[in-house]
């Protein structure tokens, strides 16, 4: 059976203006490897309800999974929410066990909760929520729509609460053998391995430390014996090139 | 007159499978917002000819520049300049100039070129060379499409090289104002400054250092008068919340 695959939708002005530099999206595509969901594609959006809603309707019937990040929180510009529930076209309202969460993260600093923190409790209707042991405010899931928070730290614990809910794939393993020869030298071998080895993706990823240009090759599948193989037929490879 | 619109398309297994930390978008991101050229997306997409084609034809018609990483070398898993050509419907083969670029380059080194290298010459008909000083092997742009190597440094000097070619829009200008308490204790106060100024996008960035919880605002506009009119307003409702 083939993977599950998924696609990450990242919704912020702050990465397209070039002032944050994503970080989300690189963590969960490490996750998603390892339990063995395919990632087809990562997009970033501006902090616009249309372009939302159309990029969620897009991806959620493209992939098995969305993971969303940002646009969660009690500000203006935290519009993730009602995108999602104008995607599935279903009511938005604040739900009690969402309040109840972030009541008892505020009263363990000695604060009652405000018109605005009470924004984070509005959850569409139908959602299972995404608790996190970060913040009070969850996130929540919504057929295969999965609304984490942007900031890194509750983003990561989010992650770590709702991949184990989900129906994990066989794990992609990767092996990577390093060559001291440019690309050049070694793309023929290279394209003949490729063609032989259907089974298995082999990336060619060339560097340059100092005077040394050199080339990492990723081999990516999911039988180990077969990566095994690949990685004996690239080792002589290299033997050959010297 | 609207700034124009810019998307950037990064093609590359390396990024969806987790390996790699993505790093152009980012630095393109902040150049784009320097010549007021307007980032409305990012794409992430794997190494799947018809996939890169589908979301090139998507987003050059959506925008007025579509900008790639990634791709263009000479071994088989490099297969942008094939999907650009499929994309606009032309031909493509090895190009002189381009051919020429590429053996003076090695020809620095002592080396001749390989077959293996000569694809990287292969440009489709119509398209103009993006030279860079740091590989020998071009860039080109057809029509809006903007096609540059994967690799951090030369996608640097691609990008020195193309942007000063386009029409520039009004530099996006942003200030930053840095709260010490959470987002929930502003955000009235913060709706109300951004609904009675549609011109300037007023952003908020909830941090955490240590026990300090805090929140960046950031205003971004093209008008530096009414940027310095928000930041007043904002610095006012810093001194009243105290």
């Amino acid at each position: 059976m083939p993977n599950p695959t998924a696609a990450i939708l990242v919704i912020g002005d702050e990465i397209l203006s070039g002032r944050t530099r994503e970080a989300n999206a690189y963590h969960l595509a490490g996750e998603l490897a390892r339990v063995g969901i395919d990632l087809r594609e990562i997009r970033v959006v501006p902090d616009d309800h249309h372009v939302i809603v159309d990029a969620l309707n897009a991806l959620r019937s493209a992939h098995t999974h969305v993971f969303t990040s940002g646009g969660i929180g009690p500000t203006h510009d935290d519009i993730t929410a009602d995108a999602v529930a104008a995607a599935f076209g279903v009511g938005i309202d604040v739900r009690d066990d969402a309040r109840q969460l972030l009541e008892n993260a505020l009263a363990a600093r000695g604060l009652a909760v405000t018109a605005d923190q009470l924004r984070m409790a509005r959850i569409p209707d139908g959602a299972t929520l995404i608790v996190n042991g970060v913040s009070g405010a969850p996130g929540f899931s919504i057929g295969n729509v999965h609304v984490m928070a942007g900031v890194p730290s509750i983003f990561v614990a989010m992650v770590d609460a709702v991949l184990p809910t989900l129906e994990a794939g066989t794990p992609r393993l990767s092996r990577e053998v390093r060559f001291e020869v440019g690309e050049g030298r070694i793309a023929t071998p290279l394209r003949d391995l490729a063609a032989d080895m259907p089974h298995v993706s082999v990336g060619s990823y060339p560097f340059r430390e100092g005077e040394v240009r050199g080339t990492n090759i990723v081999v990516r599948g999911t039988d180990p014996a077969l990566l095994d193989e690949v990685v004996a037929r690239l080792e002589a490879i290299r033997a050959a090139v010297g």
